[in-house]
């Protein structure tokens, strides 16, 4: 089985390595620049993620669930709205009646669209957008701090899950996910919020300490319950997306989950 | 069959106008006494209809829902804390989180517990918590001028349905429901609406109409998609809660669903 599956985790390893050196770079770019552009790139990875979501959990072909998604994105990121707090409120209302009327209109997937394009909005778009409140509130360097964890933590537990990855934790969900990479992307998060946040960041070490520490599990809750929404919602057509999901909203599952959390952590 | 059911309809009817001579009194003096007593009747009327609708949906017994309904009754009602903003956030994400956990607990279950159950929080804790608002930031009497108005909707859609109901909506959804009792109960709704908005409340003309013609088809919509999840959440067990499942939730589904309407309406 590990013979079998040598190349291709080879290959996968090479993918992850490639994306990150070509997408990090102008990523980087584009949250420091200004907060406009820091706003552009998380309403598009909000509007891309959600529409691959719901690409995977109902593949029929429809207007509505794009025309929902343009939506939600400029609802929760558009931050004129503060200053209107009423036609905020009328357009959340809105939001959860068109959902109620849509997923009401096949009957036969009342749950299925109500409830995982719920939490589909609430894990692309509302969550991530606390990014960048994050950037535009403090400052756009704590964000990339708080990335740079995210993604410690994420390469981190993949190559040590990788090597020495024998205890399976959801097996039934996550064949990958093992408890030796789990420790290790712990471990090298909370070295790495230490080091960085009490040297570059000038946090305090209780601060750089609960960042690490608190990150890197909810980065796991929030990846995990991703991948059982997906599978349970798509149960009828799993083998589609199993191999090699690898899009966008895989590599930024974790990142978007702990969102509120890097807020939160700011404002404490 | 309307012969067999007569019986049924006649017991059905006697039940609700007996409901409703009991409760409304109580219920009235309840939200007029007082800010306090007014907000507890909501929170006891959120907590038991979420229990009841998740028991519909998970008969499985549990303590973890229980705790949860307390915990997002407690977070969406307590009103102090406005004043402390993140821990409030804190105590949010603390539910999503919550959430997320418990059902994966079950792989089989993961969209019904987090998505039905999602809905239910908003459905009977958060929209509802909007009638709490217009009473304590307006008027309590505006509250029962709107509470009023989704009673009459309630009641003369329900006898005019019944008596010259034909043309049923969505047979297989809400066998009860009729395009003859939507529009006997529409008219209703608008007349008293116009006339009380007008010569009680001294609301313009304008916002006294808009108010009955927004609300009826508002609490339709609100009060069907409540039965379209329960029917498919439930789907295994359908039976069990269909034959006269007369409970809090089915009388409070409108009322609910239009909580954030009337609000919005008296900031218009």
């Amino acid at each position: 089985m590990t013979i079998i599956t040598q190349g291709g985790i080879n290959n996968d390893l090479r993918k992850r390595v490639l994306g990150i050196i070509l997408g990090l770079p102008p990523f980087m770019v584009f949250i420091v620049l200004s907060p406009w552009t820091l706003m552009g790139v998380f309403m598009c990875l909000s509007f891309l993620s959600l529409q691959e979501y719901w690409k995977m959990i109902d593949p029929e072909r429809s207007p509505i669930p794009l025309w929902l998604t343009l939506y939600i994105v400029v609802l929760v990121y558009f931050p004129l709205w503060n200053a209107y707090p009423i036609l905020q409120r009328v357009l959340w209302y809105g939001f959860f009646l068109s959902l109620m009327l849509w997923s009401m209109n096949d009957l036969t997937k009342v749950l299925q669209r109500s409830g995982a394009y719920l939490w589909g909005s609430l894990y692309c778009v509302f969550f991530p957008s606390f990014w960048v409140r994050v950037g535009v509130e403090y400052s756009r360097w704590t964000l990339l701090f708080f990335a740079l964890l995210v993604w410690t933590n994420d390469i981190m537990a993949y190559l040590i899950g990788k090597k020495w990855g024998y205890h399976k934790i959801v097996p039934s969900l996550s064949p990958q996910k093992s408890w030796e990479g789990f420790w290790g992307g712990f471990v090298a998060t909370v070295i790495c919020s230490l080091v960085l946040g009490c040297l570059w960041m000038r946090f305090s070490p209780m601060k750089s300490l609960a960042s690490g520490l608190l990150l890197a599990p909810l980065a796991f809750i929030g990846d995990l319950f991703e991948s059982a929404l997906k599978r349970q919602a798509g149960i009828k057509d799993s083998g589609k997306f199993l191999p090699g999901h690898g899009g966008l909203l895989d590599r930024f599952d974790a990142f978007f989950a702990v969102g509120p959390l890097v807020y939160l952590l700011n404002h404490l």
